[in-house]
């Protein structure tokens, strides 16, 4: 497992430019009337946020033979599902949260009600993009309706937002390993999933080829929330943008709270495994889901 | 315009009852896990309602030619996404309500927190729904898909959202004609007309039938509209379920408040009358739609 930051970093700002500008292009949607909530909507999704998963979207479209072009509706309303929820998750009656990322949070600046429209906004535009795009574009309408089921189911009760629930359950209480794992695949898990499988579809990829893609996925989430619970502990509070233990604080159970650091890490590390011994069919072409996964052991934020 | 209550509700009993039978039906998707979110759906969305816009997509669906059930996971789908707006309208930082038709509205039983997840967990099955049976069924894909980009269209930013905004922010605000019309023709206008069209669209409708069904709409809209001002100002608290002049107490600007009563009737008979000839393209067959405009001239609930 050779990794090289440099080149991971350089590999990552490409794509994330390129994420970037097709999310600008495609919320030029947004300047309509009224102007207040399509302002607050913008506020919500350009908020300096890493867009893994839409490019993800795109990087599993290539390994299924399409072009990033066609996944890019799919990869854009993805981020906005994840927009959504971070606007939402932020609420008083949630978490509670003043900043994101060093910017006011969205209830902070344009009010409570205002932030609760932006959310239901930006995930309703998710499935008008969707569905819009399919309208205009070449790709076969059997594979977008697939992708908007897939994308609704795991964004919906039984996954992310049931993720959610079970977390606001969970507050103040001790909860064992199953529950966690459980609560984090739902969380954040099945949304990495999605991403990863809707551009795998709209590329074409075959069973065999998603059954992979979807094993990479679910160690990859895993992964992801195991490197957060660590950074949590040992990270460096400028770079994660947060207070060093503010899960211990907050009484949250995490990785390592439950196994403690050193298991946590090997655990981390036998993921990372998973992931890449999942992508071995793709050969070469993998090489940045790769790099991605590798990097959970390495970031700083 | 001759109109016989009793037959009327005869009429609309049978339609709700098979609205009723049909959703408990899709809804079987919500005994999942985690419990407690898939309970609070079914809270909110068996709320007593009069199940209006499922029954104008099955009614738009038989005069388009179609049939109605090919209709019904877009009239459950649209029902889903009112009774999502009607949880996150009564939010304290919204209406703040505490009941709707006699019921504890939905945060009062479940919480905050969980009200807030339960309208955008019924707004994102709604999509899933939708799409999981245009995989399914029979109905041609391009039509599922244009239904999709409609009702996701008609429930957003431009559209019931972006009249909630208009709404919030025209709280104690005296406001002009216009803008109360635009208000109400996004904020439940919209919605209605995406469900006469969505069920037109599934059912096969021609484009100047499409145009016609679309007449409808913006008039049954701004009718139902003007009759619930009205009732407000004169109706039975009983029977309407909330304090006759709650409008004014609340300082919102109505039809009546700006037009007077007698100017008001006088717009609704000519909504109605509209209504009735946009139908005409459609003769006996659209005899059920003609009813349920006039009804709005009679109704006291």
């Amino acid at each position: 497992m050779d990794f090289d930051m440099k080149s991971f970093q350089k590999d990552i700002k490409t794509r994330q430019e390129y994420v970037e500008a097709c999310l600008q292009n495609c919320v030029s949607l947004l300047d309509a009337y009224p102007p207040l909530i399509h302002e607050a909507m913008h506020y919500a999704l350009f908020n300096g946020g890493k867009r893994l998963r839409p490019i993800m979207v795109c990087e599993a479209a290539l390994l299924g033979g399409g072009s990033r072009e066609d996944a890019i509706p799919a990869a854009c309303a993805i981020e906005m599902i994840h927009s959504y929820s971070l606007v939402h998750d932020d609420l008083p009656c949630m978490d509670d949260d003043d900043f994101r990322r060093g910017k006011p949070t969205c209830h902070k600046v344009y009010g409570e009600a205002n932030a609760v429209l932006t959310g239901d906004a930006l995930l309703t535009a998710a499935f008008e993009l969707l569905s819009q795009n399919a309208q205009a574009s070449e790709v076969d309408l059997g594979r977008t309706i697939r992708v908007i089921s897939e994308i609704a189911r795991a964004a919906g009760s039984r996954g992310m937002i049931g993720g959610q629930v079970i977390d606001l359950e969970s507050e103040g209480k001790n909860i064992d390993f199953a529950t966690l794992k459980t609560l984090h695949s739902l969380k954040t898990g099945e949304l990495f999933q999605a991403s990863l499988r809707s551009g795998a579809i709209l590329g074409g990829m075959d069973e065999p080829g998603l059954q992979a893609i979807t094993d990479y996925a679910r160690n990859f989430g895993l992964a992801f929330q195991i490197s957060d619970d660590i950074l949590d502990v040992q990270g460096d509070e400028a770079l994660i943008g947060k207070p060093v233990g503010s899960d211990e604080k907050n009484h949250k159970t995490t990785y390592p709270s439950l196994l403690g650091l050193a298991k946590s890490r090997e655990m981390l590390k036998e993921s990372v495994a998973s992931c890449i011994q999942s992508l071995e069919p793709f050969g070469e072409r993998a090489a940045f889901l790769r790099e991605l996964a590798c990097f959970t052991m390495y970031r700083e934020s």
